[in-house]
């Protein structure tokens, strides 16, 4: 079942739509009241809204399955139309959108095993009326899962200016004049109800600008990064290792590299401390050619399930009382803060005209907690996490 | 009593003190854990913390009270000391900061006498290796202040290029070369825990940048704004009308001038909607002359306890249920938003180096939430109040 949503904003249309189970009597608490008055960019506008209070995605019915695009193991219908995909299957555009939807549906659905009481993704598939749309998957509110968010996006249109400026600053030759560009990836932040269980978060993207000489430019991005609200040592290990293990085939210089330039990233300056026990995280891969970067992006974000899956089963029964719980709100916080302060992909997102803002702060935890100079005392457990993220460790002793 | 905290911070050193009465048996809950390993800009360093656990500030004992400081009447020892102050009475900075120093006390005073279990403001005094210092009070998990934060900061050296180049975009013609400055403020803001109390935030400062040459520019700038999470148009009328009566004897134009900058300035632009009801906020005020312009300072920030207190003493025991909790939640979310993504003080605190973040950060809620896409029943109170957030109200009919 398709619902169509029509937001009048003024001199445009943004068609949304949402696929939900006709047949599920399983409700979700998502969306919790619905209908209201909207306006972006600067004009109030009415929205008819209608809400499915379904979560489960079916699309068995929707045919042509048997081509390209597998949409069973998808959360829902891809951006770029099946018939295009298919017809485009060589493409690095086409595989990447590919990639990105299976990574989604594999890793929402691999989460939603742990729920012990059913709870599922709410998937909300959107569309860009400058080109392109996106499919973001929310569960919130589960019994293992506080609030995890899961979202994939197929952008197209011209370069935005901020945009432009932001890759020459890092580097980029871009000719002057119109730049159409293309861009999928997939990104995800999991906050767990439990303590003991990590916050781990990852995207990969695939890029590619055209100048108007015909001049194409591509890249990959991406990483997978783990915050623990608890050190556990083997659980860190256990991350590095296997991020690791999806590196070496392809380049054994890569781990080593992205590891570091993850602990650069994933830093609070005005705290003096990172956001987590780091990961992975690398830009602009434009080498050894683009096969190769494929196919390491592609080990990568498949190394996504391994390397977080055990750590949920291990601790989602684990015992925790009160001090952990406010403690792991405070550390949401700065994970608050190093999002909405630091993080390049958030502050570009909400400064874009017309963003999507609910699909970018999808990220921002459930609830977080800011007290005035909390300093763990010496000698505590919540010490020795701050101590870890004072001082990046090398998990694996290389 | 006076506490001496020592900080290594590799190369320098910075000294804080904390007043604390010796008689007290409250004790607060401010700071939970006491001790532990903090690092600043980039070197890490062991911390000796030595604190006390209670929060009543007696300072009779410091002597020649009489003068210019009365120290009973402020919050902590000035950061000037007394004898600086009084030579230079006439002078600007020293009246100024004496004004400061009051509005503290006075509105301290004012909240703490609304809690119905005595809990008191913890009063920490801090001084600026670089220059100057200041006094953060904050009052956490009080029964009718959720948490409630009041800071003043008296700080010299010379202007930071990015300070520099702030105010050149702003049109301030500032000559090259190094530029002395001296800038003293006031800034609070109230999260209480009534739902039905809004939120306050105010505050005014004043700046002085001296050239090469001896030349020297100044101007005030402030403003007084409020949060609420429900509307209550009696409210937004009697908090306008206080603040447009404290303007309006200075210059007629000052109030709707202000209202409209204020409307305009806490705006969460990709959100399409204001912080809260406004008030009034500018900048730059170096006119008619620096008398005239303190008068009006004086009087903005003396209307702040009468602009807010009634409307706390009027709904602090409102009943309400956990729909108005989780709705007071997830504005806050919103508030934390607008600090950490737009408002020009807390990005350029934190990217100023050395900066005593807890003092800025000191503006977040204790609590904040974030539900992906919630949007408010039509017909509702919460969808009430973000219709005036997306299209602000003249609530005086000017």
């Amino acid at each position: 079942m398709i619902v169509k949503l029509l937001r009048n904003n003024g001199s445009r249309f943004i068609t949304r739509q949402m696929h939900s189970a006709g047949t599920s009597s399983k409700k979700t608490s998502v969306i919790r009241t619905i209908g209201g008055v909207v306006c972006i960019g600067g004009t109030t506008a009415a929205l008819a809204y209608h809400w499915l209070h379904r979560n489960e995605v079916q699309m068995a019915a929707l045919g042509s399955s048997a081509k390209f695009a597998s949409v069973s193991r998808y959360m829902a219908e891809p951006i770029t139309s099946r018939q295009v995909l298919d017809a485009n299957r060589n493409d690095m555009k086409s595989r990447m959108e590919e990639l990105v939807m299976r990574i989604q549906h594999d890793f929402c659905r691999s989460l939603e095993a742990e729920e012990h009481f059913g709870k599922k993704f709410f998937v909300d598939r959107w569309e860009r009326k400058e080109g392109g749309g996106g499919i973001t998957c929310v569960l919130q509110d589960g019994d293992v899962f506080e609030k995890a968010g899961v979202n994939i996006s197929v952008v197209h249109g011209n370069l935005p200016k901020g945009a432009i400026q932001q890759m020459r600053s890092r580097g980029k030759q871009l000719a002057e004049g119109d730049l159409p560009f293309f861009a999928v990836g997939v990104s995800a932040v999991i906050h767990p109800r439990n303590p003991m269980i990590p916050t781990i978060h990852f995207n990969y993207r695939y890029f590619e600008v055209t100048d108007s000489a015909g001049q194409k430019q591509w890249w990959f991005g991406g990483g997978t990064d783990l915050t623990p609200y608890y050190l556990n040592e083997s659980d860190a290990k256990h991350f590095h290792r296997t991020l690791k293990e999806a590196c070496d085939p392809h380049d054994p210089a890569y781990y080593p590299r992205f590891k570091e330039w993850c602990d650069k990233y994933f830093f609070i300056p005005h705290r003096n401390e990172s956001r987590g026990v780091g990961g992975i995280f690398f830009d602009d891969l434009d080498g050894p050619d683009a096969e190769r970067a494929f196919d390491f992006v592609s080990s990568c974000a498949h190394s996504v399930v391994p390397s977080y899956l055990p750590l949920v089963r291990q601790h989602k029964n684990d015992p925790y009382g009160d001090r952990h719980r406010q403690w792991q709100l405070l550390r949401r916080g700065r994970y608050v803060e190093f999002n909405l302060i630091y993080d390049r992909g958030t502050k570009f997102g909400l400064y874009t005209p017309g963003a999507r803002y609910e699909s970018i702060l999808m990220s921002l935890p459930l609830n977080a907690k800011w007290e005035y100079m909390n300093v763990p005392e010496k000698g505590t457990e919540e010490a020795a996490i701050i101590e870890v993220l004072q001082q990046p460790k090398n998990w694996l002793k290389l």
